[in-house]
């Protein structure tokens, strides 16, 4: 017998229906014997009529009540499935945010959790209950109800699967687990059954997005096994542990991209201390997110710096570029929004030489040049043009013959 | 500078436009100084939405889960309450009826209040903002959520007037107050600017449903100061307040109504001590609820019996009486669903004879038949033929001079 902490998302809990065939899973997990601890998110689109009305009231909501106001969602769904539990014959308890207490900090709509009181769910799962808790919420040392911000539901479910120690976290999703790549860019991306947190983290951040980064990073420091499976189709989805516990790893867990950046580049500038700072400082501070930064010093003493942000970001980065381009000097300042980030991910790299230049090989073999490299010990980026981004995670998923490997898999 | 409690119900409060309106009215309070603490319910529709969706998990929802699934209804009307407050320049804090501290007893759906913390309120209140709380829902001494049956809204205002000693608990609705009688039926019913909690009582058990009678009772216990007054139109509404508070009364207050009865008779009985509960006692016992109840001895050692019951209840009744006849025994049961309750109402009959006869004389006049008259001490109840009760009704008004009668008024 296992206790086990399961989150569905919104769409998962949509309309009754989908709220009943949760509970048949539920049910199914408490006939084997588990103790069960379920996490719900607001049905889909509930946050956003809730958000709506509020907007109609005020442009930029109080956020104290906006939370308030948010918390009211997952509310909803608790209840209805604690009914759909009972109508099954399974005793059931609902708990808020704050009647749990999932203590927060009081940063209101991106609240962090601080402590999570797990005496009244032990008291529940003891007398032979289902434990339903509100995702998303939490509460101030104050009293005050607060919301984790986006994915907050799967982060609550790690943290009570942390609090209470539990023998597995079940993120439950529209899809069936975390690919070696996006099946809807190569017919051979496979289902990865394990992954490590680190490789998870990867992955995520570059564009598998399956899990929020927050809930992965979460599980990692505390240990908690996370598994992501479909609500949808039955299958033993993707185990996210920790590396020590893995018998043997594959090189290359798998191969994520991101589209949605572009490129600047400060070309001519001086090769002397500080420069790099004196370039990236500026964007930083207007709140643009820096992504890959790579700085070539040239021989005759000038230096080019190219850096990546996202899309959206792009023309206001290259203004303020061009605004501190004389006090530097550089020569001259370039944006290129046509580009796109094609990762390898993978803590076998660590152990293994001669992953980038089989990488290097691959996409030389299709032509596709390579603007930027850079590399981490768990993986190795490259910036390229756009339109070939499909064609080079094609050939590194083949190169590595990502379809094939399952050892230790 | 006085200290308000504001109610506004779900009619109130049925649309974003209708919440602007009510941030408004509390906004003009404010600016003149007043300390306010405004209550509401769900926005109308609602409440009846989440019923629907529980009704769908379970023909008999979990009155535990039941509650927290309603509870959620008010928590989105104080957030966006207090963003149109906030909007309007005017601090606001919301606070759901567990975060107040609204303690309960564990009676699910229909929990009774035990208790008020107002601490919290007073804080608020000492640094200058608005308090919204949602009503209708408590919290048990173990922190489950739960709800306080209908009308529970206006019980949580007159609770937190009570527990702060406010000035005067306001409860908003969709009328200009409490009329002599009801208006669509006499065209020269008057709004009564004073009555007290007794008539109060008697007039909204007997028909004009303004406020619930719980709530008028507990203001009563409290000596809480209750005003009705509409959300929609100016005005000061109706006053409810202590006796010994009215410079002079008048004797009659309004003319009450009830066309929902029926009655059942119960002939030739012994006259025997005890068969009164012979007769009551299986009707009661089957959780009938018996309104007026009428016992005659005839010279002849017989006696006969009548007493009303909800219509609804009436068939079940006259079942109830056959089967006891012959161990009484009594000779024949009669049922008449056809007959309505005309009530006189007003503190004022306490010292004035003459007020019985004249309510006879005015129907005498009319040619309307008295099947049953009872009295209490401030009120005279006559049961008549269904037909006639618009009739009685206006000659009553007449009689009485209701339409102009101003003095202490």
């Amino acid at each position: 017998m296992s206790l086990i902490v399961q989150k569905y998302g919104g769409t998962s809990v949509a309309s009754v229906a989908h709220i009943e065939s949760v509970a048949d899973k539920v049910a199914r997990f408490r006939a084997r014997g588990h103790d069960i601890v379920v996490v719900v998110s607001a049905m889909a689109g509930e946050t956003n009529r809730l958000a709506a009305l509020a907007h109609e009231v005020m442009a930029q909501p109080t956020p104290r009540e906006m939370d308030v106001l948010l918390a009211a969602g997952e509310q909803v769904t608790i209840a209805l499935l604690c009914m759909a539990l009972e109508r099954r014959g399974h005793g059931a308890r609902s708990f808020t945010g704050g009647q749990i207490r999932i203590l927060t900090d009081d940063s209101h709509t991106r609240a962090r959790i601080r402590e999570v009181d797990c005496s009244r769910v032990r008291d529940q799962l003891g007398q032979g209950n289902v434990v339903v808790v509100a995702g998303f919420q939490g509460v101030t040392e104050q009293g005050s109800i607060t919301t984790l911000g986006r994915g907050g539901s799967d982060t609550t479910a790690v943290a009570l699967a942390a609090a209470l120690a539990a023998d597995e976290c079940q993120i439950y999703t529209d899809v069936k687990g975390v690919y070696t790549t996006d099946p809807r860019i190569v017919d051979g991306a496979r289902l990865l059954h394990h992954v490590t947190f680190e490789e998870m983290l990867e992955l995520a951040s570059l564009g598998a997005k399956v899990l929020q980064i927050r809930a992965v990073e979460f599980a990692g420091k505390y240990k908690v096994p996370l598994r992501v499976l479909s609500t949808f189709e039955e299958g033993p989805g993707t185990l996210i542990t920790l590396e020590e516990q893995e018998m043997e790893k594959p090189t290359i867990a798998g191969v994520a991209f991101e589209r949605n950046e572009a490129k600047l580049t400060v070309k001519g500038v001086p090769d002397q201390p500080g420069i790099a700072y004196k370039v990236i400082g500026p964007v930083s501070e207007q709140g643009i997110e820096v992504d890959v930064i790579v700085q070539n010093a040239a021989a005759d003493g000038s230096n080019d710096i190219s850096f990546t942000v996202k899309r959206d970001d792009a023309e206001r980065s290259l203004r303020i570029l061009e605004q501190v381009a004389p006090s530097l000097p550089a020569q001259s300042v370039h944006l290129d929004t046509k580009i796109a980030k094609v990762s390898l991910v993978g803590v076998g790299m660590r152990s293994h030489a001669g992953i980038a230049s089989r990488m290097f090989q691959a996409l030389a073999r299709e032509n596709i040049n390579i603007q930027i490299i850079t590399t981490s010990e768990i993986k190795i980026s490259v910036v390229i043009e756009e339109k070939y981004m499909e064609l080079a995670v094609r050939s590194l998923h083949g190169a590595f013959d990502l379809q094939n490997h399952e050892n230790g898999q």
